[in-house]
């Protein structure tokens, strides 16, 4: 029974857990001792390895975890009293409890509605000219997410779209790419295409999501915008002095291009997902899958159902709304155990 | 020759990598699918096996490194109206590039000198009663490291002492325990005769100086202090999606016993330095050797000798002034190799 | 021609300068030198007496202005992790260019709606129980605008529904008396009725926007969360070093009962100008005229003409809105001139 | 008798009132409503005033006071991850409670001594060489009072050589003006002379020690350092709604000449005072009598004596160590008081 030996989690990405390839590196990296902070060969090359995958010669830092990754990101592209332009739905809107005004020191984040979970130019445009006085926090930054909190992408037009609103009213770009290895996949496009050909000023690159154990990177294309970034990464505690066992799982999945395989996986389960959903009579897709998320309209009961059955999954998402993420190692059977048990629940009387 | 397959790195106890009992553990942690944020199993067992270990229902948390340990947990310690008496070579003062300032909001350290690197309850009192207007801020919490900053420790009844004179002024007491399992090596002490039975109120033990890839624990005795703490560790980019991959390794580092016997290693490995050190005409060591560092006076044409060979260690500590910290790997013959050529540096014409 | 002699200000009750009563003892408070910080007879005189306006031992504070009121006892009653509950208009959330983020190192306002500008029980219990996991912040704060943005006035029985749940879900409450003295007249209460009797934790008494130059009182009814709170204001740049000249006036108004009787006197224009507009056919009031602010819908044209005229007015509340507002010192000669400026304005062909 | 109507303060310049020509401006800004925020002809007068007085074409803003103009000024001329050299007895390190670390988010501020309380080059270099690691916060700024903590001043080549050593490492130079008009007395010299020309980037130039109730200047001469500093000012709750009332008594500093008069005044009484308590036999000054302000060296019965008879002064310097401060209002009457009642404490048996 796959039951038995493979928990039914499907509630997100980080449940999984270290690929094959960033273990291997992981391993690698402890055959020595290396020099703390940063200073191994390790994460030199990691860093390399990411400015030939970008085919850019950016400024890359690791940290920990995505909260720091964006947080600090986003407070190396404003002030405390400017403000950051971002989907209603985004992440760190919803998810990261004050992290970003907490290490910009009081930003404001405004956000606006769009249409599967991205936001427009015009939403852009419409919150910046809506106020110009100093008793509102003047907009500095548009944050995007790339794939979206809800499993869309934003396609090529609409990231220059967006460069062009920024353009105009001298805004920074901020890329949340907590599954950016799985937007590529989607649109099969180069990380140079979506990031600064697109004219994004910084990407946060999720790791853990991945594939590893844990681990971003931010990665300025902006490079004028990383002055002194090192200290800031330092002072909030997201220096690690191990650094070579974020980087080396990092190069593991890099120069095996399991970053890009993984997320291929990944997307490929969600569609088998998606469309084994869909063809349930009374279940309906609320957001087109593109990415490794599939969201999906469930009578109540079947959700009940579903969950009694051990599955996890999320239904913040509004009623009847559940949410399933597929990861690097989701596997298909797991996916047709879930199916089977969605359809029996559907037919029971 | 060992210098061709062991780098000669004696700066820190953060260039050695991962012992086998934490690897052991990750791997297993790796074996299945399991929840995110802390839900899963290995971070329960952790955190009681803590609470075993401490003999004490204490509250325990996981974070990434020990600049957020400390950070946080002073940040939870006081207000950002509040100041932090610590000694004046803490690494909280020196090496943490503001970042108990950062994630407090604004604490302010007062520093007092003291001999062997350890606060007296003299020195503390001199700074509590040196002003008591609003202009000053108020001091509220103690720091103290342990082992210190230069390889000593405090015995019981000096924490006793520091305790005294904080619950006489209603200060809290915080330990920075970077190496705090070398410290209940040195002292041959239970981790409680250490912490709570002399009155400590938190402690942030350090994994990542024990063995592990990343990963520090946050020990609550005083439990009203940790109220809402996960928030806290949220916020502040501190809190692993993927956390058993820092629960396990240090469950680890507490199943086997390795957390002490790592410790009881660089520490015997630190006095038998210190020994060949001070048998050497014109070296003298600077502190007592209690912990795993050794801090020795040398000739300046020996350290850029030593330099010139290719040994990583320190020389901040004033004049003359070298610092070699072993680790859980670090070898007899490694050091062997270091007195030698030590040895041919002060015979050298 | 009063518009000669007089500006057309209806902007905000903080174009007025200040009041006879409140000038007087400023210079009295001028006669002769006087302690620094607070310690002068001024200011401990004036925190008496609002200890006996309110009828409470209350634990009173002063700083310069709102802003600064608001957002320093926010972030008295929560940590940087919690979250303040507010109205979707409250002053906190529009107009202070993220203060409050600031003060408190990052707190997230939740914001409601709310029928005339006002929070109820529902909207606020609804926003408790959406999230309860670490990824939202905390709610630990509902704060109350008494009069509201829009100028009407929450009743007893509104307040003590509030307090209410914010009992059940252990909130303090925070009261933006910004015009709280005007919310005193209109509903002919005591300031103990409307604050410690409702239940409220903290009050900001505005001492600008009812005749001072500048100034407010911080009051805290609940005196726990005022420990150290003079620390507080120090460290944010709120401590006045010649306090007494913002005590004194203070003192004037209230040993004057000059504060009533300016708010009876802005309350009492607010109604008489509402009534004008009231009977203007094609203007419509948007909001009860409750306290000293007069909402009123107006064609486009007829808002171009006022502005036109000299009339300083804010239009930011929708489409053909219209805010006016009333002082201590505003004359009904000046309002008929607007009326009649008005009714001109929509007479024109 | 003079101690019946006038109070014995000579503890700060800060027990002194609003001087006759600040109190004639505030009552004419009282004269009719005007515009909130800044918007008012008084601001704009002021500021072309401090325009036309430094002669340079600077950005100009008001704040309530001192901690905020330090602390908000600094906070713009790095981040927190950078820090402050200042001089260890400066009122930013020692008498804010954390004003410049809270509003900085987390600035460290590095002190060196210095003979008279005044930084030298030798004493910048020394802490900006010390460390150049991210572990240790990153030196941005130095921060210079004029005249210093203990009544001197810098000379334009000693401002110079400091601005030489800031070139060399990139610092920007802010001053503490907080008697920066007893320094131009002090040393006869203009306000340009003492700031840009002697390459000062930021001036806070107090007006509460100079004659008003409250309100401090910032001036940039370095134009880039003050981009959105409005914003700034307003968030951290230095944003005055009627502005008037602290741009027009500063208009009536600067128009009548008051602004220096009122130094000269002080200056000349602290001379007065010094060299009568220099006369008496077993007094001696402690600091050379630049500024306001006289350090003297007093035997403890004197002190005793002097308190025991209301004389309020500060004695935090020291042992023995005596400061007396003179204000615009400061009168030789009491001063020769003060002189009698010192001599007769002298001769006491």
């Amino acid at each position: 029974m796959t039951s038995d030996c493979s928990p039914r989690y499907l509630a997100s990405d980080n449940t999984s857990g270290i690929c094959p390839e960033a273990l291997d590196y992981l391993i690698r990296a402890n055959a020595s001792d290396d020099l703390a902070y940063g200073n191994d060969a390790w994460t030199h090359r990691a860093a390399d390895r990411f400015r030939e995958l970008f085919d850019y010669d950016c400024d890359v830092f690791f940290v920990f975890n995505g909260t720091a990754a964006n947080s600090l990101s986003l407070a190396a592209l404003g002030q405390s009293y400017h403000s950051v332009i971002c989907h209603e739905l985004a992440h760190i809107e919803t998810d990261e409890c004050g992290g970003p005004e907490f290490f910009s020191n009081g930003s404001k984040l405004l956000t606006s509605p769009g249409e599967n979970g991205k936001l427009t130019p015009e939403g852009i445009e419409r919150l910046v000219v809506k106020r110009n006085d100093i008793h509102y926090p003047k907009p500095r930054v548009v944050s995007i997410t790339q794939a979206t909190e809800v499993g869309t992408v934003y396609s090529r037009e609409e990231l220059l779209a967006i460069r062009t609103v920024a353009d105009k009213y001298d805004l920074r770009v901020h890329m949340d790419g907590a599954r950016f290895a799985n937007a590529c996949s989607a649109l099969d496009a180069s990380p140079a295409e979506l990031t600064w050909q697109a004219g994004v000023d910084v990407l946060c690159f999720s790791g853990t999501k991945n594939g590893l154990p844990m681990g971003e990177a931010i990665l300025f294309f902006n490079k004028e915008l990383a002055e002194d970034f090192a200290y800031r990464c330092k002072q909030a505690g997201q220096l690690a002095s191990k650094m070579r066992f974020i980087a080396a799982p990092w190069l593991g999945l890099l120069e095996s291009g399991a970053w890009r395989r993984n997320a291929d996986h990944a997307n490929a389960m969600a569609r088998y997902l998606a469309d084994g959903l869909a063809s349930l009579p009374g279940a309906s897709l609320m957001f087109p899958t593109q990415a490794n998320s599939v969201f999906v309209s469930l009578p109540e009961p079947v959700i009940s159902q579903l969950r009694a059955q051990g599955w996890t999954f999320y239904t913040f998402i509004g009623a009847g709304g559940a949410r399933f993420v597929c990861s690097w190692n989701t596997t298909s059977e797991l996916l047709d155990q879930l199916l089977a048990d969605a359809r029996a629940a559907f037919d029971a009387p």
